[in-house]
């Protein structure tokens, strides 16, 4: 069994505060049995990528840097195993999306840097963050072998295939994703509705928990010409894809769930989809379109 | 736009009564407008895949043959293009479980021949179907290009994702699956669930619509060890991944439902998935497992 936390909240234009949110909310996780927990995307940020503005690369920093160190110590006082989100300064001009993975001592246990970068009206990620160049690699912890993905990346069979495929015991998605209210009613559904089938997929296809944390509140561009409402709607499922716990659209939450690590190797005896792969005809998924 | 028939039905011992049922169900499907009709998965014949029995491989037949000859009359009749199943003897020792599809003149407008085959128990289906050797590629027809797959193959998101990059149009899934009655209320409803969120998913990650056939009613081995009780359930959903037609569990039913083909470029282009794919980083796809 393994208790994992998930910390949905607002973000505002204060980092101190958004980050002393998501530690307040690793203490509630931990308080309640969480020896897992997950953050949001980005999470110590008001989402800056609705314009393209060089001077928000200010807002990067190193890894190691102030906010592992912050959720290092989180971790520790918690002593759970934390995954955080920071935008990461590799060096100047090279700015990453990056997943880090804290060990219930403190340390860094490792990096995700997003592999696949989106460029939509309003999320202008392209401008920011430089493509992962780690590739798909799990990271080791005391609580399992973690597939942390981050936000885009959530719509790529391929990305949680080849997660794994590496052995991870369990998908984690930091994410960012929201309504423009420019659409109708039936759009925002369907959006919500495909954003979470497609994770609750992953699971299915791969026989393994999915964790997904995503921020709530309604964010807008400085100037007001955009805004995000960030849906939430964070949620954790196991490998037959069913609901475990799920958050709701509109407000901070902390969800805490018991998984059962034994059902991946119950459902993969089953339904042994690994087993039939069909790898000798897979060639042409590495071109762009086969024309 | 584009009206889609979708036929499901139970089957008995009765090899000709299972095909008059499916092609009763074209007709009615084109009386109602329907251009493209969907057969279920092994439509003519009662699910034979419980036991390994040699004697079944008598059940198989060429391509051209009676069924397919069967099938293009009643396309033909209909004016419509129809998508049916066939158990196939390629040659003495070889034979697949293969979809084909009927131009609406009554030609066989291709063939595809499942590549990804289930063994379990109840599905014994390596002993009947040799592994499809065509690859994924999709069948152009008078009514488009069509992504046509078989059953286990809806497990893969690797089977609808290359269909798509070979230009399909739409993703089409005959389907032969249940429920077996000793598993508990909860885990026939996550299977239930998790069959029709993978599909889903699919059209979701592909921007394509997906239609899907599968047969009703319960079906015992002739010994009674073992029985079926297959799901139905048989669905049409759009780009985004939205039910746009659901049958019943428990009946048979011929759905028509129109679909609006503009969408799915529409879809890709508010989610640009297929322009961000890492494809400098899929390799290890090919892989069995990165150990």
């Amino acid at each position: 069994m393994l208790s994992i936390g998930v910390v949905q909240h607002a973000c505002g234009a204060d980092r101190e505060q958004n980050l002393a949110r998501a530690v307040a909310g690793i203490e509630d996780a931990a308080d309640r049995g969480a020896e897992l927990v997950l953050l949001q995307e980005l999470h110590n940020h008001a989402y800056f990528c609705h314009t393209e503005d060089p001077g928000n690369f200010d807002l990067a920093e190193p890894i190691p840097g102030p906010t592992t160190e912050a959720l290092g110590n989180a971790a520790q006082r918690a002593g759970a195993c934390v995954v955080g989100s920071v935008f990461e300064r590799r060096t100047a001009g090279i700015y990453h999306n990056t997943a880090v993975v804290l060990e219930r001592d403190g340390t860094v246990a490792g990096t995700y840097r997003k592999m696949h970068i989106p460029d939509d009206p309003g999320y202008q990620e392209k401008f920011y963050f430089t493509p992962g160049d780690q590739g798909f690699m799990p990271i080791d912890t005391s609580v399992g072998r973690l597939g942390v993905l981050v936000c885009w990346d959530q719509w790529y069979p391929e990305a949680a295939r080849l997660m794994a495929l590496a052995g991870a015991e369990l998908l984690l998605f930091p994410s960012a994703i929201g309504w423009d209210l420019a659409d109708d009613a039936a759009e925002r559904q369907r959006q919500l509705e495909s954003w979470i089938t497609i994770q609750r997929s992953h699971a299915i296809a791969n026989g393994l928990p999915v964790v997904c944390c995503n921020r709530v509140g309604d964010e807008k561009t400085p100037d007001s010409r955009f805004s995000i409402m960030f849906w939430g709607a964070s949620f954790v499922c196991g490998p037959q894809g069913e609901m475990l716990w799920q958050g709701e659209t509109d407000r901070p939450q902390v969800g805490v769930v018991t998984i059962d690590r034994g059902r991946s190797e119950q459902v993969r005896r089953i339904w042994p989809f690994l087993r039939d792969r069909r790898i000798d005809s897979y060639r042409e998924i590495g071109k762009r379109f086969a024309d």
